[in-house]
């Protein structure tokens, strides 16, 4: 299944994605929420599919919102590609690099990204984000996969002066808002044939600047999910983020930067792609 | 007032703290979360207090919980104290240092502390933590105030190997299940005369560790508010903690931690006390 919420920001209704076309859902589940995943949300949702003789189709018009809705946390696995550690110039990791993203970031897939005061070094990640299906907590590597609701696309949007050389740990580059354009979709995990082998990849304006495969992460899948599991309470809809490969703009030579204006578009195989247009801070626009 | 949440984890009530008697305060809203503050709830609670002839008391028997509902975010400062970054052996910060504490972190005042597996290092830290009224962004140091709803009493408990030795940020030590006992009530500002002259203090096993005075942050409370705004949206209820004075368990010579059996007690003048006792997690009673 293909999840999509659709609607204004903040007034997000839950549909499906069928054949590319848009179906409403609010029928079944109010929103694709903690209590939707808690109460087996994606199988009653498969129930009634199943059942359903015709669904409401929805205008392709309509605004996507980020899949899950408001999830307690947002955990990121930082430098999980070895080519991205190097190009960071950081060591890679013995185990994962943690932190977490603020949820005020989320954002919908083709919403544009607002450029925060004072940024000059606003910069691109493609990741694919994990969204738990059950709470959990100290789950075991072998078991973990049973708590996974599915798979998003995110582009983990950071501002590397925020994050690196302001005085602390990274939240403040990585939590601005619309840092965390998710979706299209989440993607049950009976739709993908192979998560360890999906292609990655992000343009700006057109130029290909990340290109990977997730067969290159340091830590996989199950791993990651149990090893947060070790230190936190997982709870249903809350996003785990996988790490980026090597291309950012902090990466190159020399680095470069988002400006007003410029264009992000990325995918991953299988989860579909987004498009996110980068606009000034409405303060800083003269 | 004095805002209290009581009932079993997870499933809270709405209170009211008048003359050390509790009282329900259910009829006028379901609970003390975002959208009770975004509707101007502090303000309509005022004004049911001042109407209602007959609230329903609440026996002193029943548990309290956090006396804010599932914020969106914790954000803490660290090193907020002169002499607790000099214990921490880390520079002084030049500007706040932020971190993300998860917010399944969140207990109440008087439950036990859950010493995680495989923990050595779990530590205490008292600090004062605001609530965000009203949802702000870059908002003028001048104007913070307005945004504020109020404070309360925080152990920011901290696992030290896994928050410093564990090869990322601080989220590993920090978010841990019931790192965040959170106090026995909210306090509104019109209670405190002057939040940057309270006593915090905090006691292990009877012994007094951290013993100061708000007075000495580093970075005063108006000024963490704007300097938040600036890097991320404040959501009504959202908290924010301030840091630790000197005197944590990591600060000793030599290091001593929390073990099972032991209790920990502080208060903040006019923020009321708490009082946790340390447990092993139940994987590792034998």
């Amino acid at each position: 299944m293909k999840l999509i919420r659709y609607g204004p920001a903040g007034k997000e209704k839950p549909g499906i994605l069928i054949d590319n076309k848009r179906y409403d859902t609010s029928a079944l589940t109010k929103d694709y929420d903690e209590a939707f995943f808690e109460s087996d949300g994606l199988n009653r949702l498969k129930r009634y599919l199943h059942t359903s003789t015709q669904l409401p189709e929805i205008s392709d018009d309509l605004r996507l919102g980020c899949p899950v809705a408001r999830p307690s946390k947002i955990v990121c696995t930082g430098l999980n590609y070895r080519d991205h550690a190097l190009e960071m110039t950081q060591p890679l990791p013995t185990e994962p690099v943690l932190f977490l993203k603020a949820t005020t970031a989320i954002t919908g897939p083709y919403d544009d990204i607002i450029i925060p005061k004072n940024s000059v070094k606003t910069d691109w990640e493609v990741e694919l984000a994990i969204v738990i299906a059950r709470k959990c907590s100290y789950v075991e590597e072998s078991r973990a996969m049973e708590y996974v609701a599915g798979f998003m696309l995110h582009n983990d949007v950071s501002e590397r002066e925020f994050q690196l050389e302001r005085n602390g740990t990274w939240v403040k580059g990585k939590g601005c808002d619309t840092f965390a354009p998710l979706g299209p979709y989440l993607v049950t995990p009976d739709e993908i044939i192979n998560i360890n082998n999906l292609r990655l990849w992000l343009k700006v304006n057109g130029k290909i600047m990340q290109d990977s495969n997730t067969s290159s992460m340091i830590f996989k899948i199950p791993f990651i999910v149990a090893y947060i599991s070790q230190f936190m309470t997982l709870l249903p809809g809350d996003i785990i983020s996988t790490g980026s490969p090597s291309g950012v703009g902090k990466g190159q030579t020399p680095p470069f930067y988002l400006k007003d204006g410029d264009a992000v578009e990325l995918g991953i195989d299988g989860l579909g792609e987004s498009k996110q247009t980068l606009r000034m801070h409405p303060s800083q626009v003269s």
